[in-house]
């Protein structure tokens, strides 16, 4: 008996089967790489297969959105099955491909605004939920288990030869790209403009099987922009308190802050009350973030040597080119962003991240998982995670593992710092503390084999809430740690639920901190220390470069 | 008083003077962005200023030799006080740069065969060491605080504008490129060819500013080839025990292996020991890992889904071809490896890290440091570090958890596996196993903030030795984790000083399991097992498609 012969090119043999069908069904309509926007659907037809594994782009800002409505609108009888891949889910027509029967499996990161409709298709069996990740590692299981069949993916511009020019908005596209290209799948890409020269080649058109100028420029959001006059006093003092009692503290030079008004209040307070205190370059310094607005008074007053960027941020394009030594940008004067590399960034080059939540319990663990909503956590479980692999020290990581590891006669280690910020009660007087999260039940209902945690407790350092710090490194028991968390936890049930004598007794040895044992002095805490208030501040601090939205301008 | 004005694009200016001088320099000898071989010193002079950070590649297996060579060379009068950053030092010339004066400050990951030299450098005041990183933070590094101002790097081969073909070699060569590229730095390349047409496209030329056709093809280490003929028995009986005692136990997928005799024997049972107890297509699919030739074996037999790779294996360029199916190979027939994202792979996609180390301490930390030798840890910090940010559950993953947190009241969670797998004795008979690491006194000496820790012992969860697997993830307190320890180190002084009951109730619990506990006949631990038993039988598996490297043929 002969062994069966083992087809070992099978991807390969496949790739050109489904690249035949395309030149046999698009014919004279494509010019080497590029086919007309009327087209796509029979592109779609024709390089698809049931049950593929497709990456559609799918980023926190950019959104391959023209791809997105064409797969939307394929037929079901001839298509389905798909197994989406993706970053972020922002459209509806990211959910609208599982209405349809289009697709039927989804694994991703973070699915913001359409949370609930993923819950609701996932209760209604028509979208089957592979896994939710951290977005470092779903491009990271693109190369080991789940390498894409098909990439859609969105860059500014093309050429003939399909090289692509992906600008600011580089994001997600190159590891999307090379795992598709390098397993031999077919890459699609829908950009702007064709052009005959590029401003810079960002990904070679040897890894991209086809371009189409989409009837309009992608889609893209602008995350990342706080209106300064949104910004309460309570925030002014919690970033008071962040920039005296940890920054200062630990002298945090590289750092990643989360998304929201607490963080931005700090950003803002950089150039006031951090320099007051004396601060300018010695903390805050090295920062892997996006191109946030409000950074622009402290790049201003030269507190920000470096920002590495995971996407750009609309509006920010002419004072990122103005100002070269701080961003990363290419010799034709654009930027470059890289979500891979500046998560990877965040998690093993920086310090400290610092971020907000929507509930902690009383071991520390913080989701923003809530019933109904099925949203995944994007880059925050890799930033908020101590780096376990990191072996180059700095004074902040040192003195924070010091803490954590004081008497307990283990190695010493150094630990990074991860910050939650958030004010007692959020919108609606919800307790952002809890006995028990939600997602414990949000879990059971979509069948998940644990609870959603965003950051698990033992990666917490600091809990800071307008009520004061607790600095959970240098809690020894589970008891301290709880009566630390309820310490700082003000009128909420957990808060009201302290032990008195054992929390004066955290806070006689720091283990909770108040504004007035940092020498804060509340009644500074007002908005006259944000060195912008608003929009037209913002604008008037960078020059007139910043150019924002529309939608954030009110003059 | 007016302010005083700020430079914004001070970077982007120095860039300029520095393409102006090397222009000035070699006027008519550049041809595009091509110079001839001869002139590499002149344009290292026209280019470096003192102080520079200077990247060299100094990868696992490719090496600019070319460039570090001319480096070596340069007249310290001229140039002197570069800051190297570099993931390999591999070369005698990556030393020479200190001991000449040229270099004064290191950045590094792992320095191998120099490590000797390298603590006598520092020894002597002339090499300055910053940090030692795992590579994927080093790379974090590059675009966080540490940018190069000068890259010398190392292609297969470059067209005339500067275009990178870095084939089945492209391990480190994207990160370092970008990192230099966007923050306005020089990028030198040694190629082996110049070629009018790429056979694909690596890194673009806009990348790119120089490159040199090197008078001999860059040199490269088969690191990862181990001959079978070297393969122990007593390593057969180990890999038996890790195959039957943790591959099936957690139903392991999707791994990492270090490099070594012990996880080649690994390699080498899967399709003889593994199929026999029913495993393939079961364990040991997707793996994150180099092309090890040890593996064809377990290929052929249909064991291995997939590999992606850090870099690739000198001789078996022409099997992965072959194999298209297996590995990541571009639409031209030929490997990308890539060692940022295989390493964020390795961290985030993988349930298992397996590999070795010099000595392992009472509480289960492991380092590789000997005294006067500084060597760094290459990949292991990060693969062998639990993966604190992933989010995806695996059955493997899951279990490890549960292992760890049952009956503790922690929120449910999954864990890594990292095995450390040690003969009870090395090589001179020098104990695997110590009270105290040697890795204290090298830290001391040598300046250290902390001791170089190679994988710290509460990311470790089983130690497997000739005597047994000790799981220490079912610990529940720090004695019995030394007992556990104790109980698997043979005849070690650490061995000897075990308590008998306490070990033999951790048998009773399975937290020690034995060989015959797991069923093993140790009499069948004999090389008859191994599917291939020298390098003829591996290039007889592969049909004659791998070349081993000179050195590894004697017939």
């Amino acid at each position: 008996m002969n062994a069966p012969i083992r087809i070992w090119d099978s991807l390969q043999r496949n790739r050109n089967e489904r690249l035949a069908r395309a030149r046999s069904q698009l014919g004279a309509d494509l010019a080497g790489k590029a086919l007309p926007a009327a087209r796509i659907a029979d592109l779609l037809h024709a390089v698809l297969e049931n049950g593929d594994r497709v990456c559609i782009e799918g980023n926190n800002q950019k959104q391959a959105d023209f791809l997105a409505q064409a797969l939307a609108g394929l037929d079901p009888q001839r298509v389905h099955g798909l197994h989406m891949l993706q970053s972020v889910l922002a459209l509806p027509e990211h959910l609208d491909v599982f209405e349809r029967g289009v697709a039927s499996k989804l694994d991703f990161s973070f699915s913001g605004p359409q949370a609930g409709r993923v819950a609701k298709l996932a209760a209604s069996g028509k979208l089957n939920i592979g896994a939710i990740h951290t977005y470092l590692e779903l491009f990271s299981r693109y190369f080991i288990d789940l390498p894409p069949r098909v990439a859609l993916v969105a860059a500014e511009a093309a050429d003939r030869h399909g090289n692509l020019y992906t600008g600011p908005n580089t994001e997600d596209t190159p590891p999307i790209v090379e795992a598709t290209a390098f397993k031999n799948g077919i890459v699609i890409v829908q950009v702007n403009r064709i052009m005959d020269e590029l401003p810079r080649i960002d990904v070679p058109g040897d890894w991209v099987d086809f371009v189409v100028q989409s009837p309009t420029p992608y889609y893209i959001e602008p995350l990342f922009t706080r209106d300064p006059a949104q910004i309460s006093e309570i925030q002014v003092l919690m970033a008071m308190m962040a920039i005296k009692g940890i920054y200062a503290e630990y002298q945090v030079q590289r750092l990643n802050h989360g998304i929201g008004f607490d963080t931005a209040a700090i950003e803002l307070l950089l150039p006031t009350y951090g320099a007051s205190l004396g601060l300018r370059g010695k903390i805050a310094t090295n920062w892997a973030l996006n191109p946030h607005p409000a950074l622009i008074p402290a790049i201003e007053a030269g507190f920000v040597e470096s920002i590495h960027s995971f996407g750009s941020e609309l509006g920010m394009e002419n004072y990122i080119r103005a100002r070269p030594d701080v961003f990363a940008v290419g010799p034709d004067g654009s930027m470059r962003s890289n979500r891979a590399y500046c998560q990877a960034a965040g998690h093993y080059a920086c310090d400290m991240f610092i971020g907000s939540t929507l509930q902690i319990d009383l071991a520390g663990n913080s989701s923003t998982a809530t019933l109904g909503r099925i949203s995944g956590f994007g880059g925050a479980p890799n930033m908020g995670a101590d780096a376990r692999g990191r072996r180059h020290a700095s004074p902040a990581w040192l003195k924070a593992g010091e803490q954590a590891r004081h008497g307990s006669g283990a190695i010493p280690r150094g630990q990074k710092l991860v910050v939650q910020m958030v004010e007692t009660f959020r919108e609606h007087m919800q307790p952002a503390f809890v006995e028990k999260l939600d997602a414990w039940e949000l879990g059971e209902q979509a069948g998940m084999a644990i609870p959603p945690v965003m950051i698990y407790g033992d990666d917490v350092t600091h809990i800071l809430t307008e009520e004061g710090i607790a600095n959970l490194l240098l809690c020894r028991s589970t008891e301290e740690r709880e009566q630390a968390i309820r310490g700082v936890a003000g009128y909420t049930p957990v808060g009201l639920g302290r032990d008195k004598r054992m929390v004066e007794n955290l806070r006689d040895r720091g283990i909770i901190t108040r504004a007035e044992d940092l020498g804060i002095d509340k009644r500074q805490a007002t908005r006259d220390l944000l060195a912008a208030k608003n929009m037209k501040d913002l604008v008037r601090a960078s020059g007139g470069l910043y150019d924002p939205p529309k939608r954030f301008r009110n003059w």
